[in-house]
């Protein structure tokens, strides 16, 4: 009952998340794979990064997960098989798991390099389907990651600089519109401890949230709380700070894109608010 | 060997759908997840009705349809488990049910309350992930939905109010473009059915499908007995009036949206026509 | 442990894909099902043709490879099931099998005609659901293919004109390009065996890649090897010559659509070059 979960950037109007499935279930005929998306932006290593930590505690022990946003195929970048909470990894060594590295529950890092486990042939453009597909399928049949290649130090492998909140001048904290989902919700890189640590004097102090020259008042339970079309601050599923708008789409609404700055500021409950 | 089928407005660019199915996995490992679409309109509980309609009779006694468009996610909405036809379905009480409450397969319909089946922590924002998956993984593992809540009678759930058919002042029968399919088809909300019932005299007249001001002359049997190009009226797959154009979109070439009026006329057979 | 491929282009957004599913696992219930694309351009033949000839090789003996991209649905044309390489294949008789019947792998092609293994009622509008799928479901719970209908010889089946590559009369080999992935790499018609065969003096002389009036001069062995935004012509996934960006879309930058000309000529590796 072997779970391997595929992210990728690869579309889907060609063949290539087909072959990779081809490839697993050749190797493994028992193998339940999941596709989590293959719509990341092409050569996203960032927006993966966030995926990829949302993802692994919804699956089970033994889940093997494949990454493969790979813009360095064919370049001397490493592969990767990480053992994260009873779970595995195997992507790219090129910052793509940098939020797995950043978790205390990474086990193990092994550089893949024993090309026993790989396709006979192995080309320069498609490891995923030559070296990740065959890897995923050998451990999730019960492969021991340590016989794919050597041990590595977390401190040896690739890590983006994702960018961190931090507490401007005036004690706003500041973050940023880390992606857009499907719904037009603008998922911010500030979490709800990030917020909960922040706030402590909420009782007697109002959030405000402030995207662009917007200000947003108050964090809402549900989306359905607030009218239609009306822009919310909450707690998304992923257990980040979002700004939504009900039954509508914030992005247009605020006209703004991944990247752009969020920020969050207390105001006296019941004294002027800017 | 039991089937779980997703129908939902996710998108496939994000992890919720790959969430949904670590969760279903997590519960229940040998559950078979079928994706129906995850590219329903946002919030559009009417055209997921439709959808949810034209599926089920093609799957096994047993299997289990979750169907999240859940604009109303977090409020006081019910979520409900409905047996219909030796199969389970659950969704929010909103509607998007509404065909199959016409239908008379419905055996139960029970309120989702008991938190026992849920996520241990259940946000105001993903219900699909912290209830309806897990329960549906549950019920795929024989739970019997008695246990989810509890019952509740037809004429208390929530229907939309699906635009019938009508027949016109001249005789016309009146419906309208339900959907438009991936083919640029424009299936219309008149089944065979209606149009058999209203077509008894066809021997000595022709039908005529009016769509804006536009004429179709008689119904086709199949999208190529027409010359490429040719606009037709035809019976489609799922059993609606549909027009199409054999290897072309009929929704380009005639300019029309979900929503537009579509009518059938009779025409004496050697008889002027408009 | 049957695998059962679906290539279509049915898109994702209605109903259809998942009825295909609910007709296999109601005959089948163990079977696994594998979407390669349902992404196609609609009607597309000949793009499909390629598809299928990338995929079966990734598979293992006995998977059955759906083929739905039928503008003939409800025509006289012929429903297929071919037996090639231990694995099956089932497609309209339209040419979209065009590749596989070029290669000598193929032992037995069925015209299928035995409704014993339809659905109960076949539509005039949908025979992947009606006949292909149930046909699928039967061959991988072990149905031999004879059984659905008499052989034919491989004369008698559909083919497509399907380009060829040529010598031009200065000495340059001139092919097309078939198809445009995800990333925007173009992939042409031209074979590494045909480009190995037309270049066993590349040692004296280097590769140039032709693609309107840009030159890309030599292989690269990976897209990696080149600065990104550099253009570069390798052999691709599949084993065709690509011309691809690194990092970037070739299909832009070089504002070409799928069958526009590649050609490939020899330049002496230390003279003038055009």
């Amino acid at each position: 009952m072997a779970n391997i979960t595929l992210t990728t950037d690869f579309g889907l109007e060609d063949e290539y998340v087909g072959v990779l499935k081809g490839v697993i279930l050749s190797i493994h005929a028992r193998a339940t794979i999941i596709d989590i998306t293959h719509q990341l932006p092409a050569h996203d290593v960032t927006r993966a990064a966030l995926l990829v930590e949302a993802v692994y505690p919804y699956f089970r022990p033994g889940t093997v997960h494949v990454v493969v946003v790979d813009p360095g195929v064919g370049s001397a970048r490493k592969i990767l098989a990480v053992q994260v909470a009873e779970q595995y990894m195997i992507a790219p060594d090129n910052g793509v798991l940098s939020r797995i590295f950043d978790t205390d529950a990474v086990d193990r890092v092994v550089s893949i390099t024993n090309a026993q486990f790989f396709l006979p042939s192995v080309s320069a453009t498609f490891h995923g389907r030559d070296i990740m597909a065959p890897v995923a399928a050998h451990i999730a049949k019960g492969l021991d990651i340590g016989s794919l290649g050597s041990e590595m130090d977390l401190d040896e492998v690739v890590r983006l600089p994702l960018p961190a909140i931090r507490k401007d001048a005036h004690g706003k904290l500041v973050g940023h519109i880390a992606a857009i989902d499907h719904f037009g919700n603008l998922i911010s890189n500030i979490r709800e401890d990030d917020l909960s640590h922040f706030c402590r004097v909420a009782d007697k102090f109002e959030i405000q949230v402030h995207v662009g020259a917007h200000i947003i008042k108050g964090l809402a339970d549900s989306y359905a709380m607030l009218e239609k079309g009306r822009p919310l601050a909450i707690i998304g599923s992923r257990g980040y700070l979002e700004i939504a708008i009900n039954c509508g789409r914030a992005a247009e609404f605020y006209d703004v894109a991944a990247g752009a700055e969020v920020s969050v500021s207390l105001q006296p409950r019941f004294g002027n608010t800017l």
